[in-house]
């Protein structure tokens, strides 16, 4: 039962950071949404908003980690997973109304320069991002330092098409970006 | 005198959204940061927090497209272009100890699923920026529907690198996306 309490009130923190990020959300809005008494916060998380916070971050970090060796696992091919990855993001904002995307990046950007400890926890799994599609795109021939820059690329793309894709409310951005993430990913591969 | 109260307001609140985002600034470390009596806001901006939201994205949105053209008309092709782009760009990062990006992703990320006016200044701003590029490219010699494409994947490649740069406190995403934002202009052009 603690258990489920823990895990609605961090499910409800990484469904509110998505939709508003860190600043815009309040712990009482967390609690009533999460259907949790308020002192449970603090029993769970004993430094409050930025322990939550982190503990958000590094959570969501590995969901969407698994999704996306989910997703491969499915695929083909190394482009058809970076295809594929594209088109659930663009189908996930349509069904949501365009607000849910990462819910890495709007927390990202109002921290970096004024939460240490939060920054930290985005650079964390930024950074396990990366060393899992380095993993992934040296198994599929690259070289290490190839496989970087080429994970580097890709993630960029998703993360900017988020930005255009929900203040334009189109798929346009995540379509177009996709595109050009499989076919940066073919060439790589081919050369 | 009043026009310069004014320009220092928006300048200041552009620094303060890059550096902790539009829900993180309040109006009094606003106008103190400014040199600004608290009563200036609501003179200059009588809707408030929102209009000043506003003006400041369209205005940091104008200053960064002409950021673009003047770096453009130095470059000597459309190719070192995008690389100047991008390297300037993590020269500001470093310059600025990772605080100073692009001054619309924060606010877009923040405000797309809670301020349809805000929002909607975001929206213009990016809509401004592909229709320069797009109009940049085909005067290179694309097709208007490659040359959006390809506005949209190296806008989408900034932004992107932006988040990573700032949150690993490293240059390296601005740099590798840089170099693959740069490729794929050469590409583009050549195909």
């Amino acid at each position: 039962m603690a258990t489920t309490t823990k895990d609605r009130i961090l499910d409800t923190s990484a469904e509110l950071f998505r939709r508003q990020g860190y600043m815009g959300t309040g712990l009482k809005q967390l609690v009533a949404e999460a259907g949790a008494p308020f002192g449970s916060i603090y029993h769970f998380f004993p430094g409050g908003k930025e322990e939550l916070g982190a503990e958000t971050i590094r959570r969501s970090g590995e969901l969407y980690l698994q999704l996306f060796v989910a997703i491969a696992a499915e695929a083909p091919d190394a482009p058809s997973a970076v295809s594929d990855f594209f088109a659930g993001a663009a189908e996930t904002l349509v069904e949501t109304d365009y607000s849910d995307a990462c819910p890495i990046a709007t927390v990202a950007l109002e921290v970096a320069s004024t939460n240490d400890t939060l920054r930290q926890a985005t650079a964390d799994v930024f950074e396990s991002w990366i060393d899992a599609s380095t993993a992934y795109y040296t198994a599929a021939g690259l070289s290490d330092e190839k496989a970087r820059a080429l994970s580097l690329s890709i993630l960029s793309l998703l993360e900017g098409a988020f930005i255009f894709s929900r203040a334009m409310r189109s798929t346009e951005p995540m379509r177009v970006t996709g595109a050009a993430a499989s076919a940066m990913v073919r060439e790589a591969l081919a050369a």
